[in-house]
């Protein structure tokens, strides 16, 4: 149960079988962080080429593929006091005739800044009609992150699919735990992509972007083999898919629950159905990357019931 | 500002400019109910064909077209104490490759019984694994409403568009108001096809199916057009887009409060932008119904001060 | 097998159960005409409103639900000497940031002018670098055509689905003969929306759109089902599907044959899917509709074949 | 112009800056083989995994990033006399209710028996219906092959995108020149899973798989970049999209036509949107795999009267 902590000197804008960053045991917590999704440090000074450059990959011990990879996010916090966004929704995620009465996309970026004392975000230039729009509060998140995945493939960090990417989904923040598909010897976990907030969709392409600090809890879970990323938090088990369009990325999620309470509590697909139909919940990462995220999610109370 | 108290005797499979049953004036109130999705009443008979017949349509004094109709939810509440539901989830919200373990879809419904008093629903023969589950709290809703569609078209309850219909999404509940384009002279409103609690994406094909006492209240907001159905609860406006893929129904629900935005708060898109982008929050009502229904919310806390 | 010359005196912008202007017997001929999408007649004059106005319907004696209508086009050809065509493709069917680099589409049409005679079409004001474009060979088609749809639909023409209707599939020329469902008694059969000429897709939203002279034979072939439009050609049996996205409209254009090789040839889905799987064609009708049309082709050569 | 002999030793799974097997010339012809997709060389022997495995990749001098390598299929050709394809359509090309109704798609794959002097293919055991099938004639084609992708990707041999991959359109033949962006130095060509014969959108999975004798001959085209594969035979100029839904494969290959009647033919928007609204034809090359692939097509005589 060691703590690592990590500086990193150089990035990865794939997620892929690179050389391990560290290595370091199930149960191991990692201290490290972040460049933004731009490559720029704590200092503001770019680093590294852009596109959701990760930190790693750290090798996991006795990790292999078949297991899972447990990750729990201790703690995702920005180490910067100003962050940046885009300024214009993305033409694919509004109607086709609207998309030419949109300003131009290739601009300015809208600077925000962050009070990390009181956890809130502030525009530093609003657009007109949002001057008194105020502080909002910060919900930290990593947009991108993953295992290495199969048969020797480099996955752009623009993307993502069973072994997570860029999911940019706001759900995967302080408190959470995810589980991913093992692939490959060690897992090779790779973090970056630090958003101070986000909308649902991440339909301006970016959320507030900035670098953070990460601190993750790593465990793997032996012979327990996923199809698809899931998670928990207080509340909530769920289970990720993601893919184009999104009506693909909501099979992935609702077809993986279904899997996970016949593992985990022994329910049929008769019994499943039953539940999951009354009392899904479904949340929606990104429409804005080349694959689109969706989340499944149901209340722990109700499985606690259920597991009976 | 009258309260017309209606009972139906005939309905409608088609949202429609059927004859109108009742004239109502702008404020007005009607007390009616509504059938279940297969026909059924208050007592159970089967007193017309299923497929979510619709009561009305209710023609509202001086509504015609390029107003908007403002329908608010008074209360939906279950007129009898059972309901039912599908067993399985539908092959196509599942991974085409999954869909075949799934059991046959064709067999029996659940039954739940309904606690009116408690507002709780309860498995009556809960399949294995479910016997704990116990008691869900209700959360009534009408799956299917909406104002005849221009041009002479009469749309299947099955599906949904721009006039409303089969959007099965559980936000259409007591306390909020729902706005719609109107397309003919008197708007023509039809209620129907109630839900005692549904999940999200309505994947099993039906939430619990009941028949609902239903109390509404229109009003003719003159001169306002929108493109889409919009709503308003306690702390949300939402705007509501209905079509296949999925990803089709989010432009149409993205693109809306932008026009929104636009209207009610002088949000040019750069604006609305800054704020849907970090702010946004999306639901998905059904991903059953030959179309998808996709809803974008947004806080009115932030519009209040984004109005400024 | 009479021959019905029928002139229509109004037009339908949705093809329902509309009160029956001709009632045919099953292998009779009807003669007749349409204008095109716009309302415009042989003259040039707009008699109706635009939007695919429909001639008939025509009630088929004998034809009740389950039964299947054959529809052969006898003969499908422009009746004036100019057509129209829009300007710009439209921003749906093409790369979303593309879309906002195209001309306005809310402009001027361009004319053609039809040498019917020579069977060509030409531009008569080609933009520049189409000046020497000279005459293309017409190749006349029906956009839009269809019989009643079940429970009281009254589908817009603007779109389509298992009735026929907006379909825009440039294979729908004289010589073809399309099966139609039957949904109500005397299938009531609409026709409208010629096109001179069109390419795959239909994606500036028209062919070139000319008014029509049309001649159909129709027959009911008792006790034959069929779940979505297919048609025969000298060469090819085919089925259609329409829907969004394109990808369900293929989904259902590949099962319709899988059905059709069964009950015709007596092929279990193991032999139609080695057919299918090396010899299936794809054609797209059109990219632009509320549903986009797939249609899946089979030689006929190779079905004789498998006859055996 | 030199022509090379390459025998290859080893095979990839991905499509990446993999090391270089043989550098070439502008100009060069190369003459090699590849294993068919499960991994089997002429003898039927498998050497390698399955998965689409390539031969190559082939550096060609003076290749850089803007650049554009045309690849010219001089001979694809079965170097063995038996092929394999899959026995049942794939569960997501055909209706979700349909899918259930499939036989078990996990077992034996058909065999087909290759005259290659007749240049014919015929089923070895046909199943009950098709033993009079007979012999159907070969068209060879290549399923998977591309240049190595950005950003230190490697990606799949299973899916496709911008630098081609496994696109599995039967269009890519001998005798068609094909297009392709150049993403890094050299190029790095990879080709591979070739097929005796396919269907339209490889619906069972699978062509007639076989080992190829392959010859190509490259040029690179200096300062010319393109966004997507492009290809060019006898009759017709294409451009090829490649993603799902089939959309958006659908709007990359309308998109890029556009761009090149505005690159090679000066034709502005309007032009072209007259020109391919009544004259474009779409292909499908597969539904099958993660991404899917449209075609479009013009005729190169309808360029030539363009280009005035």
């Amino acid at each position: 149960m060691a703590t690592h902590n990590f500086e990193p000197a150089h990035f990865h804008v794939t997620i892929a079988s690179h050389e391990p960053v560290l290595h370091v045991a199930s149960g191991d917590t990692i201290r490290t962080w972040c460049v933004d999704a731009g490559g720029h440090d704590r200092t503001g000074e770019q680093i590294t080429d852009g596109g959701n450059p990760q930190t790693g990959p750290f090798f996991v011990e006795g990790a292999v593929p078949g297991d899972t990879l447990a990750v729990r996010f201790d703690r995702i916090w920005p180490n910067r006091d100003r962050g940046l966004s885009g300024q214009v929704v993305a033409p694919h995620v509004v109607d086709p005739p609207f998309a030419s009465e949109l300003p131009d996309r290739t601009g300015e970026a809208d600077w925000w800044s962050l009070d990390l004392a009181r956890g809130t975000a502030q525009l530093e230039d609003p657009p007109p009609g949002l001057e008194s729009l105020g502080e909002l509060p910060l919900a930290p998140m990593l947009g991108c992150f993953g295992v290495a995945p199969p048969r020797g493939q480099a996955i752009s960090t623009a993307t993502s699919s069973t072994h997570g990417g860029n999911m940019d989904y706001r759900g995967f923040r302080t408190g959470v735990t995810v589980f991913l598909p093992v692939f490959v010897e060690g897992a090779l976990l790779h973090v970056g992509d630090g958003h101070a907030l986000q909308g649902d969709g991440e339909i301006v392409g970016t959320g507030i972007e900035v670098s953070m600090d990460v601190e993750v809890s790593v465990e793997v879970i032996k012979h327990k083999t996923i199809s698809w990323p899931r998670a928990e938090d207080e509340d909530f088990v769920m289970a990720i898919g993601n893919a184009r369009p999104l009506d693909q990325a909501v099979q992935h999620a609702t077809t993986e629950p279904m899997r996970l309470l016949a593992e985990d509590y022994a329910l049929d697909y008769r019994a499943s159905s039953a539940l999951l139909g009354q009392c899904i919940r479904y949340e929606i990462g990104n429409v804005f990357d080349p694959a689109y995220t969706a989340v499944a999610k149901i209340e722990k109370r109700l499985l606690v019931l259920g597991a009976g």
